[in-house]
């Protein structure tokens, strides 16, 4: 498109990289010294003094976009403005300190609603040692908007960027892939499965996700890890920001994609590839890393310490595409994920 | 009310401060010795290292409640959403750095309007050497909510708070009040002014508020403020906030109250006390502190250094009433100012 195109044409259309890119400053640090991460991370740092830095990211939950008050507990939306921002704090391998919590509500919500969002979100906090130290509170007349910005602190050489993958090296990702988009599958289909349900998992990964904040510490301080990001946005999509930007590529092997037993019995019902479930993805928020292939024990060892699983599942290639192999050989470009901005689910 | 009663209502007869109160941690910092400054504040502070703090806040707008596009440029949108986050950090006395935008967006937005808002957001950065590191952005189906968390750094000593009025100090306000409130009156009869207008710097005032970052900056090195806070909401219920937790009040003279020519003109126009739309204010943006009264000169030295005009309106009682008292001797408690989720305007 052209910058002429461009401005005739409406969000919907730009995508989600390209939006996020008007709104941040050109020239990434712009000269200033003390900005180790800019814009494009999973969060942003920046250096308060020798050696010491504060890192910052800001995320939001948007009504009958991120979820729906019909399928998804008030309490779980509050427990997840938090865990997708620790989800990003966790990709830079820091621990989460302080939040801020920037509320649009409409004035007709019971005070009983915006209670359990509370609870939620002081919950997940305490649970990451996190304190809510400001906000902000605004009324307005349409969905609400919840949006939360997290701090931590850390030693600036300990923060693991996304760039620093290395051609040859293993491609990690934690826990299982795809719970989430089955999950999204169940809830479109107006399923809310019971806590007994053997597809509860999916719709708990979805409306209640674990944001992997002592993996990504873990990872930082073993400097196991070389480059990371959280999986918010599906495998495809997330890889690529990961590499595109170092000029290399992957191959992810199909075979060796964490698949939950959830997923591929919803799958199996669903006549539908858990596979490409996973692949798709969207909403994650495990952490996808690259390291040198002779680490996987030590990296398999650490995790395990605080009951993380980790899979092998692919390696980082000079080839900048990023492709999946399937178990037959056959080879095809992975999906782009999802986009915020697109139509529905992958586009 | 009770927590029961409270529960069965809705936001609108809650009031912000209360509402506020139901996100904020409870008990301060919680025993974090290094939180400088916790909520309640116009921003928060916590330490990095010995000395040195890092201060944050984080405040929204939203369309048709705080904007309105019919009647203000979208790039002073832009503008305006980083002008009242410096405004609280400015509030504190240090120098803003770094911002992150989030913003919630209608995918049906011309890219030309987001490119709009951009641009304002960029050139008000610029103006205060603030770079944006980060940010987000959703779609919604409604209002547009464009949230900015604002980080500045500080000596930990440098910091201004609300906490530290002292009985018998002067208080001083910059600038002029009112004049966003006459702005906002002239909207909501539809009429946008002209630049060559007399009435034009009150829509300016609404539209394209200063932040008074020199002047927050030059009374926290010069030491010369005891406690101070922008004035967002009103003289009337930022000088409660101000002083009621330190179990202070004050008595303003309304004769001393900075009114701009423009808005005794639309006063006298509208048959209205330029005096009571001062006190009734609400998006003035701008700086109310407390100082030894003779500190008087040194502070009109300081700020007229950085062309900042200052008023002494009033002082610091023991007794805890917030009064202004008239010419003719009278006295009257002070209007209680904007409330975010109260009725329209003051409440």
């Amino acid at each position: 498109m052209t910058d002429r195109e461009r401005d005739d044409a409406i969000v919907a259309e730009l995508g989600e990289d390209a939006l996020i890119g008007i709104f941040a400053s050109e020239g990434g640090d712009g000269g200033d010294k003390r900005i180790l991460v800019p814009n494009g991370d999973d969060a942003a740092a920046f250096m308060t003094s020798p050696g010491e830095a504060t890192i910052v990211t800001t995320d939001a939950l948007v009504e009958s976009v991120h979820f729906d008050a019909a399928s998804s507990p008030l309490r779980c939306v509050g427990r997840k403005l938090i865990a997708v921002n620790l989800s990003d704090i966790a990709a830079m391998g820091v621990r989460p300190r302080y939040a801020l919590v920037s509320v649009a509500i409409p004035p007709s919500t019971p005070v009983r609603a915006v209670r359990q969002i509370a609870e939620g979100i002081h919950e997940q906090c305490a649970e990451h040692r996190t304190r809510v130290i400001g906000g902000n509170t605004a009324r307005t007349y349409g969905p609400m908007v919840l949006t939360a910005t997290l701090l931590g602190t850390a030693k600036a050489k300990r923060i693991v960027s996304r760039r620093g993958a290395r051609p040859g090296d293993a491609v990690f990702v934690t826990g299982t892939l795809g719970d989430a988009n089955g999950g999204l599958r169940l809830t479109r289909a107006r399923s809310v499965p019971a806590r007994s349900d053997p597809m509860f998992p999916l719709y708990s990964a979805l409306v209640d996700p674990l944001p992997r904040v002592a993996a990504g510490r873990a990872l930082s301080k073993s400097r196991l890890a070389h480059a990371m990001c959280d999986v918010s946005d599906g495998l495809g999509r997330d890889l690529r920001r990961l590499l595109s930007p170092v000029g290399l590529g992957a191959r992810i092997a199909a075979g060796a994609l964490p698949i939950s037993e959830a997923l591929r019995a919803f799958a199996a019902r669903s006549g539908l590839s858990a596979e490409a479930l996973a692949l798709e993805g969207g909403e994650d928020y495990e952490l996808l890393f690259t390291a040198d292939p002779r680490s996987e024990h030590e990296i398999v060892e650490v995790l395990s310490r605080i009951a993380t699983p980790v899979s092998r599942i692919g390696e980082v290639t000079r080839s900048p595409s990023i492709e999946v192999s399937a178990a037959d050989g056959a080879v095809a470009a992975l999906p782009q994920g999802f986009d915020h901005f697109g139509a529905e689910g992958s586009s």
